[in-house]
């Protein structure tokens, strides 16, 4: 493995994506040299310091501006965790990724898909995920704590829209999962389709 | 004046356009019914988190994460305090606009002009400066408490690069002040600018 290979979740909070991806790991672990999972926003100081500034303590007027504090958080996470651990060989599971700015900043809150995607293709360095799980739940999840999560169900609507555009412009990287399906189930599905990259690398 | 005035001042930090700008404001106010000055990063309640976060607690590993920070906060500010402002007809003055990030991020720490180009507009809506002042000055300022000002002077001689680079490019918003002349040359020649400005509008 000389490029390592990027999965990652996306889905509303509550879909179980903290659940499958400490399931997945577990059992890669047994498989591959290296394995590494990463949330965001977060994964570095910088990205931590910006997850608890955007998510807990001051919310953002501007939709550009939160976006861009995400994408600052991403652009330090990529450049000296991500990267270098896929130069290494690793497997990197992330629990969000570029996908989450589409459906949330630019589907959610109305930014334009185009910029979101122009910023997200630099920040990345062109690094695509190869996979991407989307966990499709129930469109009305349980309140959370955070900033993020309390927004209302038109909102997840949009969110939801988003992914189903995404899933669209790039099937193949996609795989979409029922998650009120048991999480013996979906782990299933996850390790079948982890199973065949594997095994194509 | 129905889409007000836009000046910027730009230099590296101890050459003086913080007295600059508190001339120039006090200057305007007898003149023009609202005038505004404004810092960056900083000027709004993300900013000044997002000011104080990135220059004294966390610093950036990736430099297009730093810029992606300074460009959250210009975001904010330009949507919910700039554009208003300018809308109502005032002359906002900044301390530092899109030409820093140019100078510092890109001729400083090595990132690519035409992204840092790219976003900046994007982030001020294509509303660029009527004016931007560079006071320049001894290209190796004494050391201050910030990190962004710790550099060292290949680094400032880098940043000035930029600043001369930005001048060439669009002569016509750009006035150059040796901010070596005493405090009341530099503000005479300042006035004499934007006395024309106003005269214009």
């Amino acid at each position: 493995m000389t490029s390592g290979l990027l999965i990652s979740l996306e889905g509303i909070d509550g879909v179980g994506k903290t659940t499958q991806i400490e399931r997945i790991c577990a059992w890669l672990r047994d498989r591959v040299d290296e394995v590494l999972a990463v949330r965001e926003p977060g994964g570095t100081p910088l990205g931590e310091a910006l997850r608890e500034l955007i998510l807990q303590r001051v919310e953002a007027q501007s939709s550009l501006a939160e976006f861009l504090v995400f994408a600052a958080a991403r652009a330090e996470l990529v450049e000296t965790v991500v990267l270098p651990a896929l130069a290494r060989g690793a497997v990197v599971v992330m629990d969000r990724f570029i996908d989450s700015s589409v459906s949330y900043q630019a589907f959610g809150h109305g930014l334009a898909v185009k910029i979101v995607d122009q910023i997200n293709r630099v920040v990345v360095h062109e690094r695509t995920p190869d996979l991407t799980i989307w966990l499709k739940g129930d469109p009305f999840p349980m309140a959370r704590a955070d900033r993020v999560e309390e927004r209302d169900a038109q909102y997840y609507a949009r969110v939801e829209q988003g992914y189903q555009w995404l899933v669209q412009q790039e099937p193949q990287r996609w795989l979409v999962v029922d998650s009120r399906q048991s999480p013996d189930e979906v782990f299933g599905l996850l390790q079948e389709r982890i199973e065949t990259l594997l095994n194509d690398m």
